[in-house]
């Protein structure tokens, strides 16, 4: 059974098989949001600290950190983005005590990260083009973290499903060139808009179980791009996390702050048999109660975590001896 | 491909492997309903109506009828229940033009709606016990209609799924001694509560591959059943659903005037390359649009019929020559 092993200082979370669905939270990205590009630039990490906190209280397993700022004062992210990633990592890993997902296209951020993450980072990510491939391997192998592998390549993304796979593979062979096991290998196959490519769920689950059965890796992908430009999105993602968990799909980067589709994953935990007795799920089912008379979810989790009847609450009731 | 041919005396609906999910309405039922037991009892059929409309609007494909209604003025249903079969699918097949499942446990009921039924109706149900395959395959073969397999036989229904697949299996081998063709075999593994029995999800999901590759045969189910005494039932069953179309059920027997199921079938279907370029999908938003503000989802779900904005939008715009 394939196990990913990643740490905070205090806490271990395993992507695997036989594990519940691991939730990382991809909030903590400058990428499309405008108003967190000009707080950073300008030394501001209140969104940050906003974003770790209601991330975790809503179930993230793992927080991704990325600081892909291109500043107007520098426009070379490869002389602002390593400072500004370290910062953030020690910023995040102050507040919250989940593993981080050190996610960057900057080598010398991704390696800034490794140097002050504590723990078992993931690093995010290595892709089958040479260039990434022969940068981001040795520093896997010399911080011995777990990597997550995008299925594109120096040819661009692949629409067959094929050739992604076969991407995936010369990945997995590459890093055991550098000593790299497998199941330190979380390969992202790629999720295409399925309102763009009609095939793009079925692509998923096919690779998602041929990734897992003929490779023995761990998966993940960005799940919310599934529903790129369709109405009603919640609606499509919080169908297509379930089918993709019940594939084997292992993880997914994306917003555990929106309900619908946490309620998706914990219910798919559920029928896998990853949520013995549905404890988690019925402490969930009170925190979407509270949503559903008003409160915003963040609050609603945190409420539950205060009072012991959320996801932490086997800790709520400890007392001092 | 499998494909299992259901007609109405102007619609045919296809269960099969690539076909869309079949929705089959289950509210037609007076087990459980004690008003619409008394109502039948009395001659009043109008929330038979009402259930008829209602589903069919919402989006069920095929209708379940069952007239189990046990007389206060007489017990004996093999008398009172034929008749009252009869009376019930003529006139539901004369209110809408969706094909019927006809759904009974007394002989002579499915045979009564066998005789008034127009098309190619679904019977519901053969098990494995003895004596109802001696009773129901006959009829089977006589009026030539496929019929729903629940797998439970003489011994119960079994918690261990490979005795259930071994059930399926031999209605299917006493089938072919009649002459009928696994295509119209419609197996129903048995979903059980996940809060009862933690492997319930998985045991479907694994049989229902099975029965697909091994068997050949279409699927179907008492989907909500997996929820059953559980909070938020719906976000289960609203998993459960897209789970088991991604392992290849085919049907469901359901509530369909329920928008969150029907809202998960729907972006499953999508999901699974049934709905070609989303034009359901996104027809069925503009109706949870409405929903969100306040209106009932069957009414909605009509008034989008009414616009064309609905389903059966290509309809709407026709003009008579």
């Amino acid at each position: 059974m394939t196990r990913t092993v990643l740490e905070s200082k205090s806490k271990t979370v395993v992507i695997g098989f036989d594990e519940p669905f691991c939730v990382i939270g991809e909030r903590i990205n400058p990428t499309g949001r405008k108003l967190l590009a000009a707080q950073l630039e300008a030394g501001d990490f209140s969104t940050v600290e906003k974003d770790a906190l209601e991330q975790v209280a809503c179930g993230a397993m793992v927080l991704d950190v990325n600081a892909g700022v291109v500043y107007n004062s520098n426009p070379n992210p490869n002389e602002t983005e390593p400072p500004l990633m370290g910062k953030m990592i020690e910023l995040v890993q102050g507040l919250v005590d989940v593993p981080l997902c050190i996610d960057s296209s900057v080598p010398g951020a991704l390696e800034k990260g490794l140097e002050l993450a504590e723990g078992r980072p993931l690093l995010n990510s290595v892709t089958g083009e040479e260039e990434r491939l022969e940068a981001i391997l040795p520093l896997v192998k010399k911080y011995n973290v777990p990597v997550v592998a995008i299925s594109n390549d120096d040819t661009g993304i692949s629409e067959d499903p094929d050739v992604r796979f076969a991407v995936a593979k010369k990945i997995v062979e590459r890093a055991a060139d550098f000593g790299i096991p497998a199941h330190d290998i979380v390969v992202d196959p790629l999720v295409m808009p399925v309102g763009a490519m009609a095939t793009a769920g079925r692509q998923v689950f096919t690779l998602v179980a041929k990734l897992r059965e003929e490779l023995g890796v761990n998966t993940t992908c960005g799940a919310s791009n599934i529903s790129f430009g369709l109405p009603n999105r919640h609606g499509i993602n919080a169908a297509f996390l379930p089918m993709a968990i019940g594939a084997g799909m292992t993880s997914a980067i994306m917003n555990p702050v929106r309900p619908v589709e946490m309620e998706a994953v914990n219910a798919a935990n559920f029928l896998m048999n990853h949520d013995p007795n549905g404890g988690k799920w019925i402490g969930f089912a009170k925190v979407l109660e509270a949503v559903k008379e008003g409160m915003p979810f963040p609050e609603a989790a945190k409420a539950a975590i205060a009072s012991g009847a959320g996801r932490s609450g086997r800790r709520g009731g400890r007392r001092r001896a």
